[in-house]
């Protein structure tokens, strides 16, 4: 079990080391499914070449990894080259099956859950877990964070930046937020099946490149202009890949709040006070883009996020956070401080 | 007519006053549809308030507008106080009418050009028309643009961030593209009907404030992915709203661009050069995240851009790029020398 207050291991190793808060797992084996309708698109693993595996999903190859996303030695081993002291671990967005039904998604959940609560056991404190709920259905959601919280331990989970097409910001989800503040889990906001699809012109893997951003920026603003955290102040939320393309739409989304009375009329808050309270990883590969985040959401906000083990992640997480920024406490912030204040860690 | 090159007052009003690229036209009264199929969202005007009158599209509201969009004379009066010797008009993005039957809105579309260029012809030199042509029928959209180049003597075109969904870096619009570059014929980007709609969690005047952005973005990134310059390097086209969410973007698909090969192999320049070949407007509403498109994109891309005369508009546009920018070099260019070079003006 890694709670946090628990586990004397994730507090003490490398006290100024990074705290890296995106980063996924995908298990060795997928469990064989139980149950009489056997859902399409549930995933199995098929053998590829040495050290890796293909992820299969409804008879196609969905992804090829390595074992790094299941083996704890062997990302153990990759966390000091990283600038990393621990690592916090969920699961491959993909996997958070919210289009399955959702008994289906609940039990190749609850898998992962378990999964990745005992990668983390056996990492000494240096992993620490995300869980995932079945957010199509809202009291099981809220069932699977009670065990993922209460039973595993773990600080926090992870959700995708839309559930079937509906906004994280959308209030039908508040019984959900509810249950994460009143708890106290970090919920760490992922792109998932994301808008604009129709929008590129280009390979597939354009889908991450730039349909991820863009999904999981509106989701941001869709926090900010439903009011998320103006109804649930207490709530600790992160979004994936920089917030995405919020740092574009915030200005905008601010004028237009003291242009259109419509938008004044229903935020008590500034979108840009709102977004301000929310936390972001640093997952953009850029310094400047990197310092245009700290400028838009504050140094308080921002935490190492690489992507890790996926071949598009950010290998040098803490040197980019010292070649953007000069202030010791700004980077000391950045590479644990606002993580620890995230995840509810001492 | 005002093609550049015989309108003496265009390059003698104001040589140091601001130009601005992106204000629209809504002309006082709309055309009689002549034809047997009136499309049902064909456009008239209603009356409103004094110096108002409502647009109305498919018997609804579609927006209640002033009087300056179509008075030459009140137009001009506004121009001082907003730093600018310039004004380049355009169609409201609504107007360009891809969705109906191509013959339909080329006859909206003809009006629109001939009131268009009748406002330029009676500004002494201080308006410039941007003409608008349905892309829904490249044969019919490239015999429209040459009207609007060959007759009308404009100096460029206003299009869509999508042809019905299309992105304009689908290879489908090359011909059109093809005819610009030859008639050297500036493209201005504007959003229109976006994506992401359905990830908006509030009033109606978001699609404006969130999916425009978005939508242009794509837009944008679209034509890098398209490699739209590496075959037209010769086509001037410039992106509203700042470029609109690419700047985020940008930095994710350079290290895509670098990870995936599937990028690397179809686009010979990265795409950061690429994007610093587009223009941008510089309609973001804040400083900093003005200086950081400058940044971006380069001081010799980004040109003055207001969304006049609508309230959702940039009141004052060379003040921002005083308070952005230190270096006179870089403010003149934003101001106009950017802009002279994107419309071919002398």
């Amino acid at each position: 079990m890694n709670h946090p207050s628990a586990s004397a291991p994730c507090c003490g190793v490398g006290a100024s080391g990074g705290i890296d808060v995106h980063a996924h797992v995908i298990p060795e084996h997928f469990p064989h499914y139980i149950g009489s309708r056997l859902p399409s698109d549930w995933p199995s693993m098929a053998p590829a070449h040495a050290c890796h595996r293909h992820v299969m999903i409804a008879g196609k190859v969905y992804r090829t990894v390595s074992d790094r996303c299941w083996d704890v030695g062997r990302r153990l081993e990759d966390l000091p080259g990283m600038g990393l002291a621990i690592q916090v671990i969920s699961p491959m967005p993909e996997l958070l099956s919210y289009w399955m039904q959702a008994a289906d998604a609940q039990q190749l959940l609850r898998y992962l859950n378990d999964q990745i609560a005992a990668m983390a056991d056996r990492s000494g404190g240096r992993l620490l877990g995300l869980g995932a709920v079945p957010l199509q259905d809202l009291d099981l959601a809220i069932r699977e964070l009670d065990y993922v919280v209460h039973t595993l331990g773990m600080p926090g989970i992870e959700i995708g930046s839309n559930i079937n097409g509906l906004p994280i910001g959308d209030p039908a989800l508040d019984p959900f937020f509810e249950a994460c503040a009143a708890w106290n889990v970090a919920v760490f906001v992922h792109a998932l099946r994301p808008a604009g699809m129709d929008r590129l012109v280009g390979p597939a893997a354009l889908q991450q490149v730039l349909a991820y951003p863009t999904d999981v920026g509106l989701a941001a603003a869709s926090a900010i202009t439903g009011g998320l955290l103006a109804r649930r102040p207490d709530l600790r939320i992160a979004f994936s890949h920089g917030g995405g393309v919020l740092a574009s739409l915030l200005p905008r989304l601010e004028q237009g709040w003291k242009t259109f009375p419509a938008l004044r009329d229903t935020l008590h808050e500034s979108p840009t006070q709102a977004a301000r309270r929310f936390f972001y990883d640093t997952l953009v590969f850029d310094e400047p883009a990197l310092r245009h985040l700290v400028h838009c959401f504050g140094a308080g906000q921002l935490m190492i996020g690489t992507d890790y083990p996926f071949n598009f992640h950010d290998a040098q997480p803490t040197l980019r956070i010292e070649h953007a920024l000069a202030d010791p406490g700004e980077r000391s912030a950045l590479r644990h401080g606002n993580a620890r204040r995230f995840l509810g860690l001492p």
